[in-house]
This record gives C-alpha cells, sequence and structure tokens, in this order.
C-alpha cells in the first residue's frame, strides 16, 4: 500500500496544509497526516519516518515554521524524496521558514516549494507529479488538471474582460 | 530511454551546474544538458521540452540566476516534476533568483533546492531520489552514499578531534 | 486602431490594477484588459500578445504576484516596450515579485513601476509619457496633470498649514 | 534631431553604463551623455533636462546608486518618459537603489531596470523598444537583435551540449 | 524670528508626524508645517525652502515614504541641517524610505532617525538638541526632560515590579 | 538567594515577556523583573545590574524592541550570562530588534533567543537549563518537561490524525 | 575652546573614518578623537562624553559596525547632537549597524548617516551644519563647498561628454 | 570531569572555529571538538550527544552554516544549555544561518550569538560565563579579561588619540 506521509511540525500549522490535503483528496491520493516536531518529538519523528517508509510512504511532505528544521531532519532519516512547505508568519514574513527549509547542504536535498498557502497547494502537486512518474493515471489526472486551470482562467478573464471601441 | 533533462538559462551557469553533473555521472544517471532561455529563447525552451519529455525525460533541472523564470517557465510546459536550482550572485547574493524560482502560484510547483554550488548538487540528488521511487539500483546507491557520507564526516573529525586530558 | 494592452496574472490582481484603469479612463487612452496566467494559461498569454501586437497594442502592462514571471514572459514574445506591476502582499510584503519582475537579464528588459496600487497608478502613467511621445494631445494631457498635481499639494497643505507667530 | 539623453549621478557609474552606450551604437541611436548629480548639482541637471527636452531628447535614462533620486528626480522635470537603473555596490548589494529608484510615489513613473550592468543593457534596449514604436527601421532591428540571441543561445549550448547514450 | 520648517511629502504623513508636533509644542518650539512633494511639487518645495531659509529656517525636518526623495532634495537646495524622518508602511515595512532617506551621497547629509512614529518624535529631539547649541533655555529643557524619562521608567516599573521571597 | 533578574527596555515589552514570567513560575524559580532602558534610564540600569547581581542575581534577561542595547548594555556591566530577548513589530518585523541583540563584538556574548513570543519563553528555558547545570531539581524538572512536550505532541496529533485505508 | 567629539567603537573603524577627519582638517574645524567601545569600556566611554562636554564638545560623531549600539549609548549621556555612522562589513552589508544605530527609540535621537565612507564623510558635513547655525564663516565654507561640488560634477563630465551629431 | 562540547558541521567552519578555541585555550578551559553534521551524520551526532553529556559535558557549541540546523538539533536531544555559533558566507551573508539558529520553537532554545568569528569568539566566553556561576576561578578570570579588554581599548586610542590646540 503506497501513501504520501505528511508531517507538521505544531498543529498551529494544520489550517494552512488543509490546502494540501484537499488537494490529494480531491484527486484521490492516500495519504497519511501526522504532528511531530524535529525539536519537541524528536524520537517520534525518526519512529515515524522509519515505519512509514516500511508501510509504503512513497515520499514525505514536512510542514514547519520559523527555524523550520523538520524537513531538513527527516531528509536525514530517509533517502525518500522530501517535500518542504515553509510557514509564514513568523520574522520576515516566512523569510526564516524558507531560508532554514531550502538552503539545506549538498547531498541533502529538500525539495522546497513556495511560503504558506500556495507552497501547501503546491507540495500536494509536487508530490503527484513525482509519483505519477510511474502512475498514468495520476499523470492524466494532472494534464486534465491543467487544462481546467487555463479553463478557469478564461472564466475569470470573462468577468473582467473589456474591449474598447 | 529515461533520463533527466538539464536546461540552463545561460552559459555562465555552466561551472556551477558542474557540480550536478559530477554527481550524475558519478552515480551513471543517464542526462541531457542544454542552454536555453526562458526569455532569449522561449520557442527553443518550449521545443526542447516538449521533445525531450517525449524522447523519455523523466524530470526537468532548471538552473537560472536573477529573476530565475526557467524553472517556472518549463513547468507551465510541463507536468513532469521540475526541479530548480537558482544561481547566486545577482541582488542580495541571489536571493532575487531564489525568491523568483520558489515563490510559484498555486498549482505549478517548482522542487527549489539551495542557492549556488550546494544546489546544484542538490539538484542531482533530489533528481535520483525521485527516480528510486522506481528504480530499487539508485535507492540503493543512495542508501550506500549516506553511510559514505557519514563515514566521510568521520575522516573529517579525526584531523582536528582532540580530547584534553 | 492603437491600444494599451493589460494582462492579469490572476483576478485576484484586479483591485489594484483599477487604479491603472480608472487613470487610463480619466484620460480616455483606449485599453484592453483580460487575465491571463505565465503559467497556468501559457498559451493563451502568447496566443493573445501576438495577437493584440498585431490589432494594434503599442505596449504591454503585466501586473503579477509572487514568483511574478508573466512581465518577463511577455517580455521574450514581443519586443514592444513592457511595463512590469509587482503585486505586493507576498513574502517580505512583496520583495519578491519586485525582484521578478525588475531582474531581468540582458536585453530582455521589463519596465518596472513601484509594489502595489502606486504602480498600478504608474503604469498607466508610463504607458501615457510613451504614447505621448507621438501623440501631442496625450503630452498636452500629462502636462496639465502635473499642474493639477502641484495645486492639488497646494491644497492638500491648506488644510494642515500653520504658521506660528 | 531626436535623441536619447543619459545622466549618471556621479563618474563612477561610468564603467557600468559604458554597456547602455554599447548598445546604443551598436544600433545607431543617437544619444547625448552627461554627468549631473541630483543633489551636488541640482541645478545643472534641471537646466539640462528642460534644455535637453527642447532639443530633442525623446527620453531620459538615469543611473545612480546609493539613495539614488536621480531618475524620481528628472522625473519631476519632465513628462518624458525616464529609465532608471540602479547602481550596485552599495548596502544590500544595491537594493537600496534599486528600493530609491522604482518606490515612486502615484504619478510620478520611473521605468525602473535591472541593476548594475543588466540593467545599463536594458536601459538602452527599452529606450530603443520605446522609439520603435514611431521607427520601423529601429523596430526592425530589434526583431533582428532577437533572433540573433536566440541563435547565440543555440551556439553556447553547443558547447556543452551532451547526449548520453 | 527663528524656527523649524516642517515638510510633509504627502498628507498621508501627517498622522504620523503629529507626534512631532506635538513634542515642538510642549517645548514651545516655533514651527512650520506645509506639505510639499519633492515630485509632484519640485518648484513649490524649492520656493518653500528659499524663502523659509531667508525668513529664519534654522533646520528642515522631511517626512516621506516609499522613494523618500524629499530629505535629500531639501539637502541639495541648502546648507542648513536637513533631518529626515522614513514613513513606515511601504515595501519592507519602510526599509524603502530608510535606505532612500539615509544612503546619501558624500557631502550631502541628511541626518536620519528612525522609520514612523518614534522617527516623528526623535526629529523633534534632534532639532532642539540642535537649535540648544546655542539657546540654553532649550539645552535645559532638554535636561529636564531626560530626567523626567528616567522617572517614568520608574513609575511604569513600578506597576509591573516583583520581587520573589 | 539566587535569582534571575529580567529588565524590559519599555512597559509595552511586558505583554510579550508575560510568556517569560509564566514559565518561571510554572518551574518556581525566583525572579526579579523590572523596567529600565539602556537609553532612558542608564543610571538606574546600571545601579540595578550591580545590585541585583550583589544581591545574587545569577543571569540577566533583557527584553527590548528596535535598536536593542539593552542585552548588550547590560552585559558590558556585568560578567554573568546575559540573555537577550528581540522584540518583535518594528521595521522587518523586528529584524532591526534580532540583529542588534545578536551581533555583538568579539568578548561581549549575548545569548539570544529567538524574536517575540517565542524568545521570551526560550528566555525563561535557556535560563532554567543554565541555573540546572548546578541544581539537579531544575535538571529533573527540564527533562519531565521534554517528556511532557512530546507526549503534547502525540495528543495535539491524535485530533488530526487520519490513515486512509 | 568648542569642538567636534568624534568617538571609535574599534580600532578598525579608524581607515573608514579618517574620510570625517579630512573633511574636518579641510575645513579647520577642531577635533577630538578617542576610541572607546560601548561595551569593552563603557566607563572610558562616558567618563570621556561627560569631560568633553564640559570642556566644549558642540555634539558627538560615534562609528560603530555590527550591533552598534555607541551612537545610541552616548545619546543616553548627553543631550547634545549624536551623530552615528553606521560600518559596513558585517551581516547583509552593514545593515546590523545601519539600523542598531537608526532604530532608537521615542526622545533619544541619534542623527544616522550613511553605510561607511560616504557615512564618514556626511558626519562630518553634518557636524558642520550643525554649527554653521551660529558660526558664519562655516556657513560660509559650506556655499562655497557647495559650489565647488557643483563644479567639480563639470569637471567629471567634461571628460565623458559626447554629444553626438 | 566537566568539559564544553563543540560540534562542528563541517570541516570548512573549522577555520573560523578556531577563534573559540584560541579563548578556550587561552583561559585554560577543558574542551572536546568533533564534526558531525546534522544530516550527513544524525547518528553519529546523537550518539556523541548523548556519551558526552554522560562524560560530563556542562554544555554544547555549535557551529553551522545555511540551514543552520545543528545546534537545534542537539538541543532537541539534551536538556544541556546549547550555544549556536552561525556561520557566514552564504546567503545574504549568513542571514540564512542566523535565522536557522535563533529561530527556534517555544520551550527548546538556542543560545545564538554574532555570526561569523565574533559568534565563534562569543560563544567561548558564553561558555565560560556560564560555567563561572559555579567555578569562580572562571568567574575571577572573565572580572579580569574585562579590565584588560578596557586597556587594550585606551591603548588602541593612544594609538590615533590627536588633541586640537
Amino acid at each position: 500500500m503506497e501513501f504520501i506521509a505528511i508531517i507538521l511540525g505544531s498543529k498551529s500549522d494544520y489550517a494552512t496544509m488543509q490546502e494540501c490535503l484537499n488537494v490529494l483528496e480531491k484527486f484521490d491520493l492516500p495519504y497519511e497526516i501526522i504532528i511531530s516536531s524535529a525539536h519537541r518529538s524528536p524520537e517520534r519523528t525518526q519512529k515515524y519516518v522509519l515505519d512509514a517508509e516500511k508501510r509504503g510512504a512513497q515520499l514525505f511532505i514536512a510542514a514547519a515554521g520559523m527555524a523550520a528544521h523538520l524537513a531538513g531532519t527527516i531528509c536525514a532519516m530517509t533517502t525518500k524524496p522530501v517535500i518542504g512547505v515553509p510557514m509564514n508568519g513568523g520574522a520576515l514574513d516566512g523569510l526564516d521558514a524558507l531560508l532554514s527549509t531550502v538552503q539545506m547542504p549538498s547531498g541533502m536535498p529538500v525539495a522546497t516549494v513556495a511560503l504558506g498557502k500556495s507552497g501547501a497547494v503546491n507540495s500536494a502537486y509536487l508530490a503527484m507529479q513525482i509519483l505519477a512518474l510511474r502512475d498514468s493515471e495520476i499523470a492524466e489526472k494532472l494534464r486534465e488538471d491543467r487544462i481546467m486551470k487555463a479553463k478557469n482562467v478564461e472564466l475569470d478573464s470573462q468577468e473582467i474582460e473589456k474591449r474598447l471601441p
């Protein structure tokens, strides 16, 4: 049984990451979600990551704010891809979380996405793109979604479009 | 024939991205590399991306500096994973390239790695982690590499270690 | 029939860009406005830019936030002037959008104006200044507007002015 | 006699702005260049701007660093388009010059280009794009230049391209 | 008749600068205040500065936001001391205004104080410190104010002080 | 009688620092708290620091915002450890306070913790960790707290956990 | 005997502040200069400030880098004007020193000038502008200097000026 | 046997941290130093921290750059004080390392010192200040060092001091 494993650094990240869950549910991607902190519950984090990997986790999505070490910490525990979602709201509107997530040293990548809600959505899409490499059904869903997105742009545009004579 | 497609925004990105190629060659990962700019050669970029995808490109690595639009532009052309490597050296030591690469809107993810050389190395590792999901040989190489890395840390440490009486 | 072509990266940019439309309407400048994203609807963007240019678009105004690639993407499709309006509200109060818009590589200019509402207004003024180079009527309107602006400063000042004895 | 008027805030900006002159000379665009500071020689700046406008200056290019007020100051003296080139090298690698140039208040636009050398080149290209609106010869040169740029990307690429078997 | 001349770049700066006026009124310092923009009303600004200097202005306080050129522009018109108060609220919480105000080139100083309300208060205090150099009455008021400030700290402290047994 | 001495730069820091007091009271750590400014009441600050040290203060916690000199000023008056808590809310969301607190010159350390409420909490924890080096009771409380924290993470997680079939 | 009192936070600031001394010597302004740190020699700093004030110091110029507390510390000891020169070279090219110097709390102003060498020069000019309020000779020198500066701009310009036919 | 445990994230941090060792050796403080990465050798890090604590480590000093997770990771493994030294040189001159080190969540403090060499020195001093709480010999050394530092400031000053007649 394959799935996406989502780890939140704290309960306060849930509201933002709901956007990620919405995408995964819309596209019927199986996932698990837990809260576990890199600092407050390091053993729980390690235990979960190792166990999830054994049970079929294909990749990890980690959401954290401030000195956002969670994604990097998970990266150190597994060679599965780790997607990092920096939460905004701390110093510099989340620049602390962004730099803490993306500036990983050589050989220890975290696939970092945008700050906050856009990043939450994109973590789900990136996970789907990765899984689609060997699942043509997901790949097809992603292609259809792109067509829908382009159509929605057109619909949005019709509301405001205006051609002067 | 599956491969990794690497696109550099300009010739000046080559020296930094050599670090990426070194990793891919060390681990025998097939790749292609071209220079194509999001702005100076948009048609070439589009043509290459569509063609590479047809010929078996599994994912794209895009390296660019300043207003680094290349990874996002490629993301708009394909639903394959796109890894973005922001080049440093512009305004704010590369903060322009980092923000231009990572701050993608909802539904259009770029898997962003660190600025400059560390990011170049990490783009190769992230690509391998993604491909390892369906290639147990790569997965094994990654696990061995982790063991080597930990050993190298020990060797580095022995040079400086010191225990006072 | 000559006109100004305005492209918004998303519906959420409309409220801010209303300030641009107000200026253009006040001065009777013909314009078109559509929503089209650099990433979600790249083909629509390209098709519109090429078509608008044929139909008489003299210059393009592009408004986008976050990794604001829209102005740069349009610049790559046309040699007409492209004015970029970075939207604020993302990471660092819009610094991401500003750097993504202005830091274009050599030979691919985007005429970048201020963040947010001031930039929206200024994109209209800059467009008028450019068109005024061959339209003495617009030039005259701009000169009159400057006189009005100076007068308004005086009126504003009268409300608060105070001379101590 | 129409021309582009270039004003440098100080002698030290010349080396960077040589890149602008190179482009204008390559494309045979007539220009004038002087040094005049917004702060050290405000009268000279005003006198030159008013005189240049009378003699046929179509637009102004202003290059300045640090608290780069020059472009904004010129904007206050004329309704011709003003292109601002922020010089790098000050605090935050030129962020001071960038923000001082681009963050102009409503109704007073400065068409801001990238920091440093790329901006110097782009100020020339933007000037050409603006003048091309009523000069089909320049317009043609710009279209040819784009084709050359795309070809140069290909030539650059051939040096490094590599296709693994 | 000697006085302090205060210039606001726009009406919206008045609320913040009220804090400056409060201090000057509390200490009975004569002042004038007008609104005049470096960009929208450059002639009015120049005329006022020259006239105020003739009528006895000892120093200028300039408040402006965004690309805050006002203080630097006044500095170029007079050799009297110019105090710059950067308004916050623009990009980067006012970093644009701070850098535009403080980063003046060699030989053209602006005495820059803190962003926003603290800066508004401090512009009044700095003006008083400067005038106190030749007015022993103001000097005495400043010394008394320091004693009051220290006492107020004590009073504030008494509300929260707490000594555990 | 040993205690922790807490100094707030102004009354407005109290609400944030209440978080520090809550921790100290929960763990029964004796403390004193006063308001005293590095700038408005320098003598009071010095007198308090020297007196507190004599009366048994083991370490100092200093909370201040903006150009947060308080911790550094205290550091210059004593060789006891000084913990600095930068308050957020000023320019750049508190980056000014953070840099003013942490960037101390060689030989004059301030133990800086996070911006705002997290820092307030952490100043109490860091103080406890330091005092625990010679107080096994505090050390035991800290170990128990860690276990509680890990348990709380689990409880938080149970509310949102979800395992898809 | 009136004079300007200059305090450097460390020996390493001397090379930059030589630019300040050059200006003062060129204009025959009497000054004293010492090294005294806010943190390493707080008593020496206080003793010097109080003594210098008694002996005729009209204002203080303080140069410091990193968490540049020196100017603020001096401000707390005297009601004479204090000019702060932030040294560059630390984190963020001196942004730490700039924010630590300028972001002073209400009622405690530091007249902050530009980062590094420009600021060193400007601290001398600002001091002269302040002293010129009651010394018509200095005032005259400043007016002459402005004329020279404008002439030097012209001379600089002649080297590069160019008028195309 | 009590000692200070120093952990470097990579060999490249050694040159900077030599400054820390110099201080500890000058004051005869027993220490151990190893290289161990939060990411490349997480098990080694954990094993060392737990073992060092058992063998008498009183506190930990962790030096790391980029997404500097090392100090935070160690903090999660022990309740001994952890001093974090952010290395400069990465994006934004080390702002990434500073924010990654200092912005720790509630209850998990890292005592953060300045970027780079000053921080390396200060980590040693802070360690000594903490240990001095129960070692009067170290306390005495710290007090003597302060006197020396003040004397050195005087000696530095004598080289440049100058009193105009």
